[in-house]
């Protein structure tokens, strides 16, 4: 499976304010790279945080970029919800697309089967938390060959610490979000030691900002 | 006086290990562009964060650079510290260049005693925490027509949401810090609402990063 993050952050790094409403960081031209890069995908994946906090459908993506590369359907959307957190009547679990739920055995049996009748299909992996190495090989199982990730900082952090990341593609805002609290691209406990490195491979202005690639 | 902001930060945004070590974020390259800031500059301010962090000394600088636009003696070292804990024996008080610190009322009488013996120069403005406007315009009445910021974060934010940024140069490493306690380019309480829109001028490869140049 390929795994592909992709962010908007502020040029300090923040991924929404301290009170995790989002901001409109870039501009046009990168919803369309968004957009296409859902188009590419199999399914995209998100925190609970962030349906919590953005209530995200995930739906929109370039249909013609879609039909062009032959793709059958919608991507599936997933949340990694270690205790089942998202609301039944989330967005995320509405409209014509698949949904999973990655969820761990610390996920209440009465909220995986409320999340069952709205419609998720529920991946279970992991004690406390989603097991994610197990969680993601269950979604290469059920067809999942291109993975991409929209957040929020805690999920990609568990990702990088995990080794699971083969790509990043970051757009970085021209403005300043501030906050010692804000949610930042990678948030998590933090590496000490030992850091991920991946290689920058493109740098491309684009609306104000700009948009820069890793492989790691 | 014209306030350049230059950091080198992790692609998450962040300026050090959550545990606040020091990371090698850019190279030789960005050093150097660093030193050439630094030399061009009447005086580098930082955080007292950053001094207990890190004890820099803040001496080098390019001094070719230096020569070649005539400017007498060495940068002067300059620390917003609202309470005067810069210990006495810091590095940023010895050597072969000027030091002042910029202090509030709420700094102890018998600290900043100390820090006088110490060779500071401190400049006092405001109650509990440092009132910057006040006091970078003591520091312009002392000469400082350039001021160079290294930082922290902290420090950053409050230059920022004062209005007192003119410049930003940003080293994005290609690597991962994480840590949602981490210190990042701009941490502080965060805006809302509004936030600093600078305009980004310049995008460099660098080292194997970027530098990205942004006007306020």
């Amino acid at each position: 499976m390929h795994v592909h993050v992709n962010a908007a952050a502020s040029a300090d790094g923040k991924l929404s304010t301290r009170r995790r409403e989002q901001v409109r960081i870039s501009g046009e031209a990168d919803f369309a790279r968004m957009e296409r890069i859902r188009a590419e995908s199999d399914a995209v994946l998100v925190g609970v945080g962030t349906v919590l906090a953005d209530d995200p459908s995930l739906l929109r993506h370039d249909e013609a970029r879609r039909a062009e590369l032959g793709k059958a359907g919608r991507p599936a959307r997933v949340v990694a919800d270690s205790r089942a957190r998202t609301p039944a009547d989330a967005a995320i679990l509405d409209g014509p697309a698949a949904t999973y739920l990655l969820v761990s055995e610390a996920a209440p049996a009465d909220r995986v089967r409320a999340l069952e009748d709205a419609g998720a299909t529920v991946i279970g992996a992991g004690g406390e938390r989603v097991a994610l190495p197990a969680a993601l090989s269950a979604l290469a199982d059920a067809g999942v060959e291109y993975l991409m990730v929209e957040g929020g900082g805690e999920l990609i952090f568990s990702l990088f610490a995990e080794g699971l990341v083969d790509e990043l593609t970051l757009y970085v805002g021209s403005l300043i979000l501030g906050g010692r609290d804000a949610p930042t691209l990678a948030d998590g406990e933090g590496f000490v030691g030992e850091f991920p490195r991946p290689s920058l491979v493109g740098v491309e202005r684009m609306d104000d900002g700009v948009v820069l690639s890793y492989e790691v």
